[in-house]
């Protein structure tokens, strides 16, 4: 077999290339409108290579305009694609999101309105409606990033502050047809959870938005409170005819990467599991858990033989306490390494699947049996950097993290842990 | 199939049994000596029924002493039981162990020293050096057990504080033989970590235990400063020749019992598979990750075929922040419960094999599809009590506490989730 660290690192390709709109999108479309306009709408970190495969798939004039992160765009041929912030929402992604709702808005019943979705949208497509300056809506945002809730509950509120998620572009496309192609990055591939639902209907409430702030002990400013008690506030939901014209296809989700890599590593002749697409939980506790699986396998080819590659996805969150750097990829990781306690036969990386880990330049890392021996002689303290939420800093020493840039797909985090 | 709760419920008593000394202490027991004193010693939620199954096996002249927890002992013939604090040591442990130490010190080279370990005899045996009064010991323990600390981490701070633990009770019986019959309460089962190695070399170091306190930033009195910065306060270690005439066996493992419940499960038809033996991690966190496998294994039959029972042993923390009651197993179920959002094919139950899930007076709880919506209806703030460390008022509400008392074993806690 080839280097351990090698053989995961080519697991996490494979995950990602599944994923990639050029490999998945051209196979999810139904044949190009003849007539009326074909407006292109998305937002996430694959919007614009989703529309540059759209625009390889269909052989007509296509109009719109697409938000990416900054760093996720490329050349398109007549979509329009701009770059805003995550994920912390800027008045770039304001604009744009003024943009796309108002080009929405333009469709008449005749037209096409392909609304192109994947992780990231969320903070991509801040258009706080307009009883809620911007700034208000970036506190609470930040307060909700760093509070440990999940992307279903950071979700919950962040659709009833606007004007365009929780389906209210689809309300502003009606009665045009409205295609939604999506890529999931969230555990349960919930559509109204991608993206916050810009085109389906929403499944959670005013009250859950509210408990949500009341469950973390965020102080919202006011406006925010008089936008989440006022009834009007309320998203449409399932029922509501302005759905009666839309679609929703999802082209890829984590599980189906996941299965990719276990295939892969198969080939390769390692056999591989699926421990399960959506692990939730914080990042370093998750490192143990699965940290105490990888061990006890290793001890007792229980509950799976060896050699084996563990495969999981889903998104876990870093309560941030510390001032260091380091994404919830590299937090797992560092919380996994404390406690497999330099054990001899187990390798691991985790990476994000964007190619960005939380907002740093590395997707994620690795670490292997001699990764804690190396950072005692370097004299690095780990637990003390994982206190400090700096755990970027210690596979910068190590020099093993993983670097890949954006790698315009996100179908959320990819863990593998290999023992021998 | 039986009632789901009751079938999970047979799976824990199957564990507890197996692990009982009475049905394992006779056959790892050499045959009597014939000569010499054979004087008794042992700590431990186990103690009581440990030296009765010693009692039973062994007819021959037996004198000595065991301490346990207050509620765990059982009528002995010759051997001495007495009751002290747990997990809070107290001045009846303090005696216990100083007539501990005492008898081991009045063995001379024919006799033999038999020590019955089990889980919970770190702090039974509290015997702080001189130099250290027990109020210290019992700030230090206090903040240690509060604090997220494993147990390896607070023992490796007992065991340099105490004139009995780490390899010293050996040192104390030399050049006596000693024989230590040990029941295991700890991930990985190592002989110097249940109840804190009395009898056997110690593995961790003054400047382990500094660094424990450093790391989850307790700030002992003086006293006990003093003594961990005292180069003469170290413990014994391998190659010692105090150890040249002691033997040790473990006579039962979380992973026994763990096992014997998979049997359990299969004679009743159900297919089992023990994920770990060795859990660790805060114990709501835990809940999350397994919650994520059981949704994934119900949802995809993967990495498991359904129906399946995942059982797995260790030992959570939780880092108390609220005001409420609930032990380990309680708030991982509460973890687990709000994770599982009802789903309806998923079953559990966790425990603490002893039977006393922390300081209450409850083995452990059990939940079901209906769990959460029980709650609803009842207005109870599942989330609201997790964040007040109040697990046991939901389980208590539910009428789903697992009660027992005392099972006069201990190999630490028992989960087990049914995905029908």
């Amino acid at each position: 077999m080839m280097d351990p660290t090698q053989f995961l690192k080519s697991l996490f390709d494979v995950a990602v290339e599944r994923a990639h709109p050029r490999n998945v999108l051209q196979q999810a479309l139904p044949l190009a409108p003849i007539s009326g306009r074909v407006i292109v709408l998305g937002a996430g970190k694959a919007a614009a290579s989703m529309a540059a495969a759209l625009e390889a798939s269909w052989d007509r004039p296509l109009e719109g305009l697409v938000v990416t992160r900054y760093g996720h765009s490329l050349p398109l041929r007549s979509i329009e694609v701009v770059e805003a912030g995550h994920p912390m929402p800027d008045l770039a992604g304001a604009d744009a999101a003024k943009r796309i709702l108002a080009l929405a808005s333009s469709a008449r019943e005749n037209d096409t309105v392909i609304f192109l979705a994947s992780g990231g949208a969320s903070a991509l497509l801040a258009l706080p409606d307009e009883t809620v300056p911007l700034r208000d809506k970036q506190l609470v945002t930040n307060d909700l990033l760093r509070s440990g809730a999940t992307i279903h509950q950071m979700n919950a509120v962040r659709k009833h502050l606007s004007s365009i998620k929780g389906g209210r572009l689809a309300e502003a496309a009606s009665p045009a047809k409205v295609l939604t192609f999506a890529i999931s990055d969230v555990p349960g591939d919930n559509p109204d959870v991608i993206g916050s639902g810009p085109t389906v209907p929403d499944e959670t409430t005013l009250s859950d938005a509210l408990a949500v702030l009341k469950a973390f002990e965020i102080k919202p400013p006011t406006s925010i409170i008089s936008r989440l008690e006022n009834p009007l506030s309320e998203t449409p939901k399932q029922g509501d005819p302005i759905f009666n014209n839309t679609e929703f296809h999802m082209i890829a989700t984590p599980h189906d990467a996941l299965l990719a890599a276990k295939m892969e590593a198969e080939r390769q002749g390692v056999s591989a599991v699926v421990l399960s697409d959506r692990i939730e939980g914080e990042a370093r506790e998750v490192g143990k858990v699965l940290a105490s699986l990888a061990k006890h396998t290793a001890d007792h080819c229980e509950p799976f033989k060896r050699p084996v590659v563990l495969l999981s996805g889903g998104e876990t969150t870093v309560t941030v306490k510390g001032s260091g750097r380091g994404g919830r990829n590299a937090e797992f990781l560092l919380g996994l390494m404390l406690a497999l306690e330099g054990h001899s036969q187990i390798h691991a990386i985790s990476c994000d699947t964007d190619g960005i880990d939380g907002s740093e330049d590395n997707a994620g890392a690795s670490v292997g049996p001699e990764s804690l021996k190396q950072l005692q002689s370097m004299n690095i303290d780990a637990a003390a950097c994982l206190n400090d939420n700096n755990a970027y800093a210690v596979f910068e020493a190590l020099n093993s993290l993983i670097v890949t840039g954006p790698t315009l797909t996100n179908v959320n985090d990819f863990r593998a842990i290999l023992i021998a």
